[in-house]
């Protein structure tokens, strides 16, 4: 049985602490750095963004998951600046962090996982990163993973953060804590969607490689806000074994499938969140594409509806405009027969095998006009299917993102 | 040498005629169904949406240019309803508009090309559209070529033509005529973009088709207003050889290059104008990435850049946000080594070698608060080299789409 705690968060796994601090990166009076430590050495599992455009961490974190994959120690995470195009100095400003990181906390060499989101192209105030995490390694609390999530924060409205508590089959009681940030690549020159899951699991790095894969599918590679893939965006699994279970190496065993499925249950609950405090949004919406020939049909015909400017603004005005979500199912490079197709927004039938349904304007919208709401298309092809989260388009977002500079 | 003839229209080349009337599909007190007729029979190319969910006409079309791809004589278009998600019904209107306007002209069975634009979903009220068919069948002009051009507009907010004379080096002088209407799916449930060309030339099928293809991948296949593609859009050649040219059979040869060169800026400036009049578009932007590996790779880099909401709300705000611009290069798929990236916004080099340079943001800001912006990236890899235009995205755009139904 799997517990949520109340107001969960990243330290709420046994031998896990948090510290935070402000370094006046970018943001005034609130801590922009943050510290998560293991008091044991680490399983990880790490999975990053497909830009080609990498920051200078993401490079560095790619090589340290070669080279240590079971020894990390710790993260360093910082808010305010992304070291993302800022050249050699870049890739010294992280070597410069992990060092720190490392040397504060008394760990070997290439312990420490780095994190950076913020602006893109400014070089990293290093002095300032470098004080703010000798001076945080001595606030080291088992308490401080709310502090921790709210730290890491950009243009997000609200920290994000969860943990969940799991009775395995083999007796052990685990926990899986975490938090995000995201929210899209929403200011000006911000990257970031950035995520860690800590446990105190023990996990073989095979099993833990593989679990994280099959939760990222369903998770935060099922969201959507804005389309674009950052420069930094980064996910994050570390398992201490602090409350010593025998190490999971099947992911078929009982053990295996429960650890899983509380990891899926944890990254979809934080990738929801970074889409609900999506920049300007202002209603959720869970997209389900079923009857489709394959899963990966599923998910290429619902990520589609859920990039569409013209879906996206139509939801924000409470308008079920089946025509635009057949018509992005229709170049979604998804098998698609249009005769064949059943819609349904917010429960109600709209158009059945192609054809659109006499509805009730003013009932349809109003169904369409509450803060969380639902796309369900049926293909009648096959039995793959796959869900997806996004927000809507309104003028805020662009407002938002237009400011800048000007 | 060509010219561009003052206010040219799909009558401007010879053997054209057209007409208009006011069938009352949607619109109230304007013209909503155009004819357009040739004297000769005419060689035909087309090409049609990508989009799986096609609407009826498309689909009677598509077939039609099996049948009889070198006898065709008149098209025939209306504006209100797109005869799209209409079933069975949609296919006997379709081909009842055929028919009639076939009957009416006094011609043969399949020389009628059909094209439709407006709501989705809804039944295309034949009758109305039959009496229209038959009152300007009576009423056929050479002069009416920009009336022609304004009857099929829909959210469009000024039609769209334009024609070009050519001296062929074999001595003729041809024209080509033209005529569009955008301006994405603009409105909801609003589909297409439709567009025809008419010329006095005489050309074999393989020579225009090929011509066709040649043109419409640096024009209409390279334009973006909102990366949704319609279930309509339709774009139509039609060559009537009334100047009585030997037939241009050979795009090597001098009359065939000079044709492909017509061709390819009429298209040019019809797709302009769409994007130009893209709903709540401030701004026309024209995107060049050159120094990619391939051509089909800087194409690639170009469209992610001209569809990324982040870099058409930067660009309505006059911000020039190099980060987002090298972010979408970076998940577009194409090939890129961020560090030999340059880029310029409105001729100002803003990034050099994937290091941002310092620059005066007032001045950039002044230099892309202007109607027509430009972006260009060298990538630094090869020769590849591609143009597209797009438009910026405003709040207008938002309200334009969320305002319908409510």
């Amino acid at each position: 049985m799997d517990t949520w705690i109340e107001d969960g968060h990243p330290t709420s796994p046994l031998g896990w602490r948090a510290a935070t601090h402000d370094c006046g990166i970018k943001y005034r009076n609130r801590d922009d750095l943050a510290l998560l430590v293991s008091e044991r050495a680490c399983t990880a599992a790490a999975v990053f963004t497909t830009n080609l455009v990498k920051a200078a961490p993401v490079r560095y974190d790619m090589e340290l998951m070669t080279r240590n994959p079971t020894g990390l120690r710790a993260l360093v995470v910082n808010a305010g600046n992304a070291n993302a195009c800022t050249g050699s100095e870049g890739e010294v400003a992280t070597l410069t962090m992990a060092r720190t990181t490392e040397e504060a906390l008394g760990l070997p060499v290439d312990t420490a996982f780095v994190m950076s989101t913020g602006t893109i192209g400014v070089p990293m105030p290093i002095a300032k990163v470098v004080t703010g995490i000798q001076a945080a390694a001595q606030k080291l609390d088992a308490a401080k993973g709310p502090a921790a999530a709210r730290s890491i924060m950009t243009t997000d409205t609200r920290p994000k953060h969860a943990a969940l508590r799991v009775e395995l089959p083999s007796g052990y009681t685990i926990t899986l804590g975490g938090m995000a940030k995201g929210a899209g690549m929403i200011h000006p020159n911000m990257a970031t969607m950035l995520s860690v899951v800590t446990t105190d699991a023990a996990i073989s790095r095979e099993a833990l490689d593989a679990a994280l894969r099959q939760a990222v599918e369903v998770s935060f590679n099922s969201i959507s806000i804005d389309g674009d893939t950052s420069t930094n965006d980064t996910l994050l699994v570390l398992a201490n074994g602090a409350v010593g279970n025998a190490p999971i190496t099947d992911l078929a065993s009982s053990d295996g499938a429960s650890f899983v499925a509380a990891l899926t249950a944890l990254c979809q609950y934080l990738a929801q969140a970074v889409v609900r405090d999506g920049e300007g949004a202002t209603r959720f919406v869970t997209i389900t594409v079923r009857g489709a020939v394959s899963v990966a049909d599923a998910r290429l015909a619902a990520m589609t509806i859920a990039k569409s400017p013209l879906v996206k603004t139509a939801l924000y005005g409470a308008d079920p405009n089946w025509g635009r979500v057949l018509c992005a199912m229709g170049y979604s490079g998804a098998h698609l027969d249009p005769e064949r197709v059943v819609l349904h927004f917010g429960g109600m039938r709209v158009l059945e095998r192609g054809l659109p349904l006499p509805f009730d304007e003013k009932a349809a919208s109003d169904l369409l006009n509450v803060p969380e709401v639902s796309i369900e298309a049926d293909l009648g092809l096959g039995e793959g299917e796959a869900t997806v989260w996004t927000c809507d388009f309104s003028p805020e977002y662009v407002a938002i993102n237009a400011e800048y500079r000007t």
